[in-house]
């Protein structure tokens, strides 16, 4: 075969670019390598749309066999990959760079074993989160961790971000409803993690795998917990006369050791743009509300009612809605559950994500205000308040460079403030490319150090979705 | 200085190990160095006994500095340093080598900070298991781990081995109540990882560091989650005819997707050792029997007991004993918990740590005792059966050399069983030395790989209990 190179040097007169995509191509079945501008356009950003990027080219694999394939080739040549599920990452975890080439993990949408003897669930990394709780709803099951973007995001994108939602005050995220993993190293080492039991010997790599970011391999099939669905379910509305009194409320009700399933938080602003729009009978007189949702037996909800009810009277509870039916409890979560939409009729924002100590809430909240009104900004803060885990909305108009500006720093002296109450810098969206300069306000550089050190024992060439989590100064030199 | 070092050689004549003694002690305070003989011989084994060594001394800090300074002197030489909690280590994960440092944190033993508005206690890490819950009951809260040797082991010690008990059904093993630590590296260098927060920006190096047995540094300090105590519980006693029922009824409760704070199991031969022990009035007609407990409110317990019931009757549950009283309810686990001793007063023993999935607990019990019997040696199971987690304890005779090696290879066999059913070598007390050679049954070497280099990734040189955990082949070269 050497004897006949002589006669196609077409190769040498390719592109660096156009060779990758040809070699790519050879290694995935017809029609799993996206390299046309047009086709490259929907993978340009992500959820948090602050950057975009074409990428070299974007492999949509349709086995373990095939990631291994890819990254053994992007390894050789050490070109940067980035991991995509559904491109939900409100971080910009999921945004490429220009001489990437973006793995994306649709194809491998099946759910593989479901096994009630031992509660779990063993799925591909590309299925989305809401189809794992559908497989199983009729067996009375469901997977716990439920970020807002459940419908399209994928298991694969929860695990690199570890992510939450509203019932994770009860039911963890996503490390803690997370039991093993297949995952193909940067160099198409494919190795398995955890398992079905408890606990593996060994070390916990499960545990720093969940929420790397997609920088230490890619998953490409996942073994998660099913828990048993409740007997029942109610949320509850309650009102206050200011948002102080709700916070204090909330922190009383966790350090009296009562866990319900969600306890939101709404503030006047918030109830203001999500009322008119989703009709909940919201107290428009309230200064904030809490929901709250309680779950088990009708005596168990009871009781746990009756427990939060008195410690919000010693808040001055001014407004206290049960729903009575399932069409009420449904309304009480639309109002919440629109937030973000309603919001956007309204105004172009960046959504915020710092959790604190809840003993902190109160202040946090006052001292959000003030940041945002210095900007000559507004802001709405509709949040998972049971686990401290503030979402302010900053209100702006991105088509006004300046006014993009000030919202961006109002955001980051909004999470400087969280890390200074003794908090930290994102709660469930991850780093991303976003936070990434503020990791040095958070950890001192010995505990950055440590970090990118584990990091370099998975990715040695740092080829992993290189540009997110860490400030891009003070690393390594490659 | 210098020029009066002619004046002293003394140093010239020391041998290493009286330089190394004498200069651990200049960064002690007084009496913090053990170096004699006969003070080092408490530090020579730990509960797993089956091997003794002489460390070279025994360091006894008070403050995470001198932890530091210990360490930096350490890695500056490469002498190899073996962290020690109370030394109840199962699998011999504190036994000392002839050339090591032992760093032990019983000094460290203060409870730093409660916080019941986050829910947290920051403790030191020579704190005992024990102590947390005990300091925190009369608010009504405590610490979940419940290792039976949870009144000597340390938090220190129950984060190197991710420690479980009874308990851990229903609130998971440490990593699951592990919110912090404050950290030294095996060169001095301090970090802190995660916090009182919920989850903390960047990699999650907290639950990697949660079980890797002392490898990755040594823990000074840990924040962890209290617990609300709930408003009663209750222990139930089912009895059966057969193992394998006992052991399809847990599969069954636990794939209903009921979790009762606990269920624990014991065979015939274990109610035979126990009831003339403790007089709990277990049936000796019975197999095997159950203990459930239940807990919540009165309503809340009768409701999951009904459940539970209705699966145990499908399985020909033979005798049913609900405490009446609290005198009943602590009877009923005193035999339990009397098990080890009891077993002790008959015969020696070693208790194999393997994890199931349920479903495949009958069947492992089957061949459990098929595998003992073939090395005529006799078993008893007591365990913690709602996670899977077996405790075969093999009875031998430990003055006679070949009955002990028969146990240890009826012991490996059970834990290969173990894992060839789908579980795994330890679910609850480490690798450490007792398993290291079995973990290349567990493990690909591409697995064991990844793990040498997360590894590396803190303790490049091999200085922190590098005995444990790995087989001794295949190690990466020092």
């Amino acid at each position: 075969m050497d004897t006949i190179e002589f006669l196609k040097p077409r190769r040498e007169v390719l592109s660096r670019r156009e060779v990758i995509v040809s070699d790519l191509a050879d290694l995935l079945p017809e029609g799993a390598l996206v390299s046309d501008p047009r086709g490259l356009v929907p993978f340009e950003t992500d959820a948090f749309i602050a950057y975009r990027n074409l990428p070299l080219a974007v492999a949509l694999p349709s086995t373990t066999e095939q990631v291994a394939a890819v990254l053994t080739y992007c390894s050789r040549y050490g070109i940067p990959v980035v991991p995509r599920g559904a491109g939900t990452s409100l971080s910009g975890g999921a945004i490429p760079q220009e001489d990437a080439v973006v793995i994306g993990l649709s194809k491998m949408s099946r759910i593989l074993d479901v096994d009630f003897s031992n509660r779990t669930a063993t799925v591909q990394a590309g299925v989305t989160n809401l189809s794992v709780s559908e497989a199983v709803s009729a067996d009375g099951f469901f997977y716990a961790p439920d970020p807002s973007s459940q419908l399209a995001c994928t298991i694969g994108g929860n695990i690199g971000m570890n992510s939450g939602g509203a019932h994770c005050l009860k039911y963890g995220v996503t490390a803690n409803n997370l039991l093993g993993v297949k995952m193909v190293l940067y160099d198409g080492t494919v190795i398995e993690v955890g398992g079905k039991a408890l606990d593996a010997a060994g070390y916990d790599l499960l545990g720093l795998i969940c929420g790397s970011e997609g920088q230490l391999g890619i998953v490409t099939e996942a073994t998660v917990r099913l828990i048993a669905k409740p007997e029942g379910a109610r949320p509850v509305l309650f009102g206050f006369a200011s948002a102080e009194e709700a916070g204090a409320c909330v922190a009383d009700v966790i350090g009296a050791g009562i866990i319900p399933v969600a306890i939101e938080f709404m503030d006047k602003q918030a109830i203001a743009i999500c009322e008119p729009f989703a009709q909940a009978g919201y107290p428009m007189d309230a200064e904030a509300l809490l929901i709250v949702e309680v779950e088990g037996s009708e005596a168990e909800m009871e009781a746990m009612l009756a427990s939060i009810i008195e410690i919000a009277r010693k808040h001055g509870v001014t407004t206290i809605r049960e729903s009575q039916s399932a069409l009420e409890a449904a309304l009480i979560w639309k109002g919440r559950k629109s937030a973000f939409g309603a919001t956007g009729r309204i105004a172009d924002y960046i959504c915020m994500d710092g959790t604190v100590p809840l003993g902190q809430l109160s202040y946090v909240l006052q001292k959000t205000a003030e940041i945002v009104a210095r900007y000559g900004l507004r802001v709405a803060n509709v949040f998972h308040a049971g686990d401290g885990n503030m979402h302010p909305l900053i209100l702006y108009n991105i088509n006004d460079p300046e006014d993009a500006a000030r919202a961006e720093a109002a955001g980051n002296d909004i999470l400087r403030l969280c890390v200074d109450a003794g908090g930290c810098l994102t709660g469930e969206h991850g780093v991303g490319i976003e936070k990434r300069d503020l990791m040095l306000h958070q950890y001192a550089q010995v505990d950055l150090d440590q970090q990118m050190a584990a990091r370099a024992a998975f990715d040695p060439d740092w080829i992993m979705n290189p540009s997110k989590v860490f400030p891009l100064e003070g690393r390594p030199a490659a």
